[in-house]
């Protein structure tokens, strides 16, 4: 298979814009991409785009992908809608690299969009309900995930709400530091603690909001690359998607995003302490001290240690959620993923402005998206290097 | 690349089935498949799932493929959903074999599912104009369709509604035929002719219903193929996606159909003079005439003698539709591409039963989705070889 890079990527800011369609976002994010890239649009030969609750909140209800791109100018390639919840982006990314690995395309687009603000925000937050058949039970994301996290806290009592509230003033500091965010205000211990409460132990503050926008990435082969960049070229070292198991519950039970992680760093040909700088799928800020663990960034039950003492701020050993992390940038559930890919790819480059992390060399993503109960039903591991 | 054959298909019958979920669908279509190509369950590697309006009709919106393989007994592998309308499954067989050609996976399963029977016929009718922005405006697939097909006529005066109605009689009868069929009494002329008008000049029996069902397909390599099989292999000669272009009216404009088949022949090596069945997309059965010219098997124009002279019938020249197609058959939209090929492939294999065309050696199918404006949003030919 052949080496992939990425030229470009770009993305809108993430917010509440009711007056724009999920069209008018994908094109943005599309356009900003070219840009980056300094490539024509019409070379293009192949997209991949993704989305997960457009049908059921957008007026268009399918074939969104070909719709964005024949509003920015695109059209007569081979398109494919990609839906995995909230890890349809980072699946399109996959297979867009796939496409140029194989020899397939020589120059591909993955894009990922997702409007959310419709005037009725009862029917974002019950999209987001629907992915799991127990849902109409209360067993929504939230209610897993708290349920999940007080198992863990039983087992491990060093882990307190202090610690989840700490992942939130981090991630909130470092979205204020992003032009990209939804939500630019840093939080203190007391705001996060003091929220109302969603599910026990998860106060509002520590769970990601619903949002608009889209984020877009261009690969290719690098000598192609090089025939129209002279910025650095990112290479896609892995890109490992997994799906979870049914088999709630079961000590015994690897997570999708720990199996991913071992299959993206042998494919990578690193370990995680190679990884400078990450961007974790923080839906619900205490997932994001688990993901410490699954990934590899600490042992198991040494996660409220690493925020403590501070280790994945910008300036720690390994960074996490430089961007703000979903908590503070945003949650347009279609686009995380590829918003991820592109601050990961920002920061390897040096571009990424107040909330530059130093000098990284070697960058990871986790996405996740939907629910079997027991795991996510997808997740995807992404590692780049400069 | 590498070459990539079918081991194994399988579907379930097409119909009503108000009791029965996407899951339960697509798990007995995945274990006819199973069985078919006498592979163990674990052996499946990677899998692609098309559904295209389960997130409107159905409770499960999210994540179809991971709980329809999770019901089936498969979990912990990469799963991407795939929607491109009345495209999704062959959508999904392309990734399949794109995985298997590249060597990123040996084995690769492709699911079609869908279900559109919920008890509110009239929101499963309107799922189905959900695609386009201008449905709000009337102009559905039916309307598009009825204008398309006005303007062809307009250009063959020789073009007559008796020649639409031929290919309902044709592929009723071959659907009487098919037991995996939902519409299985033939029909006449005069039956066609006096059913209720849709929108002129398509009456009821000209256009496709709505379903429930699934089917899928195993790809694999040769080499890993003859472990499990002693059955013909099939090969997957092409496998070629096409979105639309976004401008109508224009005249010079050439159908997504027309250019995928033609990057389909070239890929395979071959032309439509040796194709010896074809499953193709007769949504609406007049689109099936157009398609006998957009696809090669006859010049601009001739397609109405075509269906006069009958060979286009399974005992013709070149039999199209030997399964009743969309018509008669059925089209569940999100499995109608895998259902085409499954027909193929047991056409090629000689296991057709009373619908058998006579030792085919190279099979073709055509699977088109979704609506931008002058066009389908996507095509995908395919060509399957003995």
């Amino acid at each position: 298979m052949r080496d992939v890079v990425i030229i470009g990527v770009g993305m809108t800011r993430f917010g509440r814009f009711l007056d724009r369609s999920p069209q008018d976002l994908g094109r943005e994010a599309i356009w900003n991409a070219i840009e980056d890239a300094n490539i024509p649009l019409k070379q293009i030969q192949v997209a991949y785009v993704g989305n997960a609750v457009g049908a059921q909140l957008n007026e268009l209800k399918g074939t969104i992908g070909q719709h964005v791109l024949t509003t920015a100018g695109i059209d007569s390639i081979p398109v494919t809608n990609v839906e995995n919840a909230c890890s349809s982006a980072s699946s399109a990314l996959r297979l867009a690299a796939l496409e140029v690995a194989s020899g397939n395309h020589d120059i591909a687009l993955a894009v990922g969009v997702e409007k959310m603000y419709t005037g009725d925000t009862a029917k974002a937050a019950a999209s987001m309900a629907s992915g799991t058949p127990y849902a109409k039970y209360g067993f929504t994301f939230v209610a897993e995930y708290a349920l999940n996290l007080r198992k863990w806290m039983r087992k491990y009592p060093a882990v307190k709400v202090e610690h989840f509230a700490k992942v939130v003033v981090k991630n909130s500091k470092n979205g204020s530091l992003n032009p990209y965010a939804q939500f630019r205000k840093p939080l203190s211990v007391e705001d996060v603690l003091h929220s109302r409460m969603v599910a026990n132990p998860l106060t509002l503050y520590m769970c990601s909001g619903i949002g608009d926008g889209s984020a877009a990435a261009i690969v290719c082969t690098k000598k192609i690359a090089r025939k129209y960049t002279s910025k650095p070229l990112i290479e896609v070292a892995a890109c490992e998607l997994l799906s979870g198991t049914y088999t709630y519950p079961d000590e015994a039970h690897e997570a999708c995003s720990s199996r991913a992680a071992k299959q993206a760093y042998e494919r990578a040909g690193i370990g995680p302490e190679d990884v400078n700088v990450a961007e974790v799928h923080d839906a619900m800020a205490p997932a994001e001290l688990k993901l410490y663990e699954e990934l590899g960034f600490c042992q198991e039950g040494e996660s409220a240690r690493m925020i403590d003492e501070g280790r994945t701020m910008i300036n720690g050993t390994i960074p996490v959620n430089p961007s703000g992390g979903l908590a503070a940038k945003g949650h347009p559930v279609g686009a995380t993923g590829l918003a991820q890919i592109a601050e990961i790819v920002w920061q390897l480059r040096g571009e990424a402005g107040d909330r530059q992390v130093s000098n990284p060399k070697v960058g990871l993503t986790q996405n996740q998206g939907g629910l079997v109960v027991g795991d996510n039903a997808a997740c995807v591991v992404t590692i780049l290097k400069k």
